[in-house]
């Protein structure tokens, strides 16, 4: 009998050496697409030995026909060949020792077929009585950068505060970087796909206590038990905060479900409970997700929920008012003496707003001379508890009267926000010309830098703080007596 | 007495003569920032006519102290000078027998002011037993490329079939900027502004029989006459579709639209069943209304809603596919026929998606060399209306098996999409480095070129893409006995 203390996470982020079963005698395979090639590129540190019966070396290391002939213990071992090879090759890393294997290869239950289904079976069935434990299969496994574990030769080597665990592998790839992309950091991301053995309640119960990871990210399609999975998501949500990504709740979204990871969906009504009991943030779409980890990264929590909106105002501003108020935010008018004020300051023309929101960015000479007194106005303003201010590059970047006057807008926006009492968060357009996008970038850029939230979309972003405040609310309220 | 015949709209938008009063005497200004500049700038033919008191000659033409000392007759009239000034110069205009005049000045009704109000309606006054027409005051005007109309040094020259209605000026410059970026071209496009006698219900009567205009975007604040404005509505949905975006149905909202067009904004209970009545496709925002405009130039009516997703699966495929159906739209199993081939289909690996989404694009070792042949056993599946087809650009640019292979992939579905028995929508992600996003860019911009609606997250895809369909459905039951 093996103690459960063996079988728990932990140190298998960390592992001191790897054997890779399957790598490509093909060495510019194996380099460009393999994992040894992977794990080296990405510059993991521990002892790393490929397996393969046909090969005596691989990428320069010493390859081995089993891994019951490497010499020394394998801490974690990934298994990437086909289907009908992976428990004979199970059954080896469980006799060697092996603490963690990560089953790659997909072809079992989410194939769909029963014979699949049974062989996915026997793969839990080898691990019985063993301290061996098994990540996927079908699965991406571990993104680790702090101990140079990565399913991809693109991610960031930097680590950060953000962890994922994620029941689909693909999407991910394209999510991690585009968070990286924006200043978002990873502890751990961990794609487990059909989860014969570990499962989404066991790493968000390891997630909740492991101090690397300050919030999570929950990608689910399903879970196999829902009373367990609760209990494990209100550990997390007690102590941190948790997006979740839970996909599945039309009918067409099951049934893409049942050919991805087979899993039982669970029905909507059981879910939104599961999400107000634990006050974890329900996200639809993986871009939801990331405006909500900026949000949530980014964000110093505002002490209430009505806006001061600035920037770009008329028709544009009644809209964002509209997307701010759907999202149970306030936009109420400026007091008088904000007002006035507003109304005096040089170069604010007859007609421009100044009641909330306040246009005011790029005037017809260019940026406003006032334009860091107009932030400080509306920041102090009484009925305002935080700034949205809404950037639109193209009149910066083309304007006629002359050249980008973006950097300098950033300018006054950084230096002035550092010293205002509220915080600000930023919307700075895309747009669809490359020059224009370029700019954007950088500026959206520099905002993280310098702890500034920023976002593409006034959708996005009073999305995403909407629901970050409803999520302090009712932290909040939990807390109290 | 004049008669109405007179008052209608028409030629209004072919001016053979402009009079800009308050052309600035300072030749810089005026060329960077005046409507004299904008105008030569942007290539209009006709006889221009700067009127300023203190100037003999503006940007190489004859400049007069009064409109009423041009010495031949005015069309069209900007009055570009401060609020307090403009029913002067409105009352000469009048004398003159200007057919139109847009009053470009705001710090009228929108100011809030009582006295500001009340100059408004001076100006309607002037007006009274005169066949001259006025535009504004506090609006942008005229976008007619075809005769060289603009409020933007920027626009494009290039005519096209769509006509906005706006009763916001600022967003539409960017609007309509974003719009030609994404290949949608305008007939006419009117910020009509505090609307003292040119109002949204006369525009839409005046667009319901353009024949350049094939469909319309109306940005409405709020109207005077409800039931004026829902005929006129009805008479242009029964000719070509209608986008309204409707601003102003929260709270915040309709304040901020007291200080903005000072319009009432109507209750969203009565507007929603405008939009029933009359299958005006209603958005909520500018972003949306031009992808609804991408899907309505675009997207080749399916005879069905039933999608077939190729591209990106896992659990990208599952989130899209729910996207889908809460959007209206089906996402049902292929036939067996259909997942059998695609199984076979070389390239394609154990565990990857054949039975709808079809998890196709970029494999191992670049695009799949069965790719169009997936889009084609897609395209003839019995369960398959429409191809909604996703691309990330990040696997093919950054790909570590060898460069950019975008744009072996857009060749290779440019090519099949034309002889494909059903309509294609394509998403391509835009990404948030520089050399994706150009890369995305060129491949939209393709798209486009090739006839092919395309979009940048597969939530902007089928949202418009759902709208639309309803919109034709409605149409269509309408026109059933």
């Amino acid at each position: 009998m093996i103690a459960q203390e063996e079988r728990k996470l932990g140190k298998v982020f960390y592992p001191e050496s790897i054997a890779v079963i399957g790598a490509s005698a093909d060495e510019q395979a194996e380099r460009l697409e393999g994992w040894c090639g992977r794990l080296q590129h990405f510059g993991y540190k521990g002892r790393l030995y490929p397996v393969n019966p046909r090969a005596s070396h691989i990428l320069g290391l010493q390859a081995y026909a089993s891994i019951l002939d490497v010499p020394e213990p394998v801490d974690f071992a990934i298994i990437t060949v086909r289907a009908s090879l992976v428990l004979g090759l199970l059954i080896e890393c469980v006799a060697k020792g092996v603490k963690l294997v990560h089953v790659y290869s997909g072809g079992f239950a989410d194939s769909g077929n029963d014979e699949d289904k049974r062989l996915q079976q026997d793969l839990a069935d080898a691990l019985k009585g063993s301290a061996t434990r098994l990540i996927g299969p079908n699965c991406l496994g571990l993104y680790c950068p702090a101990s140079g574990l990565s399913f991809s030769h693109e991610f960031s080597r930097v680590p950060g505060p953000v962890a994922i665990v994620s029941q689909t592998g693909s999407a991910l790839v394209r999510f991690v970087s585009l968070a990286c992309s924006r200043s978002i950091h990873f502890s751990k991301v961990i794609s487990y796909g059909n989860s014969v053995d570990i499962d989404s309640p066991e790493l968000l119960e390891y997630l909740a206590d492991d101090p690397e990871s300050k919030c999570i990210m929950v990608y689910i399609e399903g879970v196999k038990d829902g009373r367990r999975f609760l209990n494990a998501l209100a550990k997390c949500t007690e102590k941190k905060p948790v997006i979740v990504l839970k996909a599945g709740f039309t009918e067409g979204g099951a049934r893409a479900i049942s050919s991805h990871t087979a899993s039982l969906v669970g029905s909507q009504h059981v879910w939104q409970a599961v999400f107000k009991q634990t006050n974890a943030i329900y996200v639809e779409t993986f871009d939801e997700a990331l405006n909500q980890l900026v949000a949530l990264r980014y964000l110093v929590p505002p002490v209430g929920r009505r806006v001061g909106i600035v920037g770009l105002g008329g028709g544009h501003g009644v809209v964002t008012t509209d997307l701010c108020e759907k999202e149970g935010l306030q936009v109420l008018f400026f007091t008088e003496r904000t007002t006035q004020s507003l109304k005096k300051m040089a170069g604010l023309a007859v007609g421009r707003g100044v009641r909330n929101p306040a246009e005011m960015g790029l005037g017809t000479s260019g940026l406003y001379k006032d334009f860091a007194n107009g932030l400080r106005l509306v920041a102090s303003d009484e009925n305002v508890d935080f700034l949205l201010i809404q950037l639109y590059p193209e009149g910066y970047v083309r304007h006629w009267a002359g050249g980008n006057q973006m950097e300098e807008a950033m300018d006054v926006i950084i230096n002035t926000a550092k010293e205002l009492p509220k915080p600000v968060v930023m919307v700075i357009g895309l747009g669809y010309e490359i020059d224009i996008m370029g700019v954007t970038l950088d500026a959206q850029k520099r905002c993280l830098q310098a702890g500034l939230p920023v976002f593409s979309t006034p959708e996005d972003a009073v999305k995403a703080v909407g629901k970050l405040m409803n999520y302090y609310d009712n932290r909040t309220n939990a807390a109290a007596p």
